[in-house]
């Protein structure tokens, strides 16, 4: 019955882990690529914090156009890498850690704790003050996940 | 007067390859940082255009919720690239060819009639014959500039 229950348990948190209604894989024809796919999404994403963060520290002069155009992508890219965490794209080219596939609920969850802060941060983005906030907020969700299951 | 000449349509071209109002330069701080935003950029964008183009030829069932979450993402990411093909970035691990680099009023050109079609794909993507029209019409706009411009 543990056994049972471990494999259900398994299986519901690999459910979980996926935010299209089509099976995940589909998506991907080799682990390769979803393994592409994320870490081309969160480069992006990635790039885009940057600008914000720039702006928020006075490194770079605040642009409430520039920022929001910045927040947008980010929001949409927040929304991208979640379903490439398939099955066989543990090993590779990948800085996951093993720990992150047997997590894939908690996954969802800092996912989901991030898309928040990434759909706060598009309102916030037109006001420096605002933006200065809401970056430290998305930085910690981003941060969230990368101490759990991001290798370095 | 040949040679100013020369120069000055340079300048012109590369102000027209710019997309953005703040120096292009200033969002990468290395040249390497430019060319894995623009890849990133077009892996996402292909991977969709993969999603789009398996249902329309009928190796995957249409999905309209499904095709129009892939056609704005497409959209999005048709409009990132342009920006970082900054001075410096022709080097290194690039698919770009050096054309590209003196030619970036071309570029533009193109990379308009890109989003041209990406903006029509996400009004195309809800009904499956218009889908197949737009990822015909999307497809082309892709491939006029990779015949161009793009080792291989």
């Amino acid at each position: 019955m543990i056994g049972r229950t471990g494999i259900a348990l398994g299986a519901a948190a690999l459910v979980a882990g996926m935010t299209l209604a089509a099976p995940a894989m589909a998506q991907f024809a080799k682990p390769e690529d979803a393994i592409k796919y994320r870490q081309a999404a969160f480069t992006v994403m990635a790039n885009h914090m940057g600008r914000l963060a720039a702006m928020a520290k006075g490194e770079r002069p605040f642009d409430a156009a520039a920022a929001q155009h910045s927040a947008r992508i980010i929001d949409t890219m927040a929304k991208l890498p979640w379903e490439a965490f398939v099955p066989g794209s543990d090993k590779g080219k990948t800085g996951a850690k093993p720990e992150l596939f047997q997590n894939l609920a908690d996954v969802k969850t800092l996912s989901e704790r991030l898309n928040g802060e990434t759909g706060k941060l598009v309102n916030a983005a037109g006001d420096l003050d605002a933006l200065r906030k809401q970056v430290g907020a998305t930085g910690a969700a981003c941060k969230a996940c990368h101490d759990k299951y991001r290798e370095m």
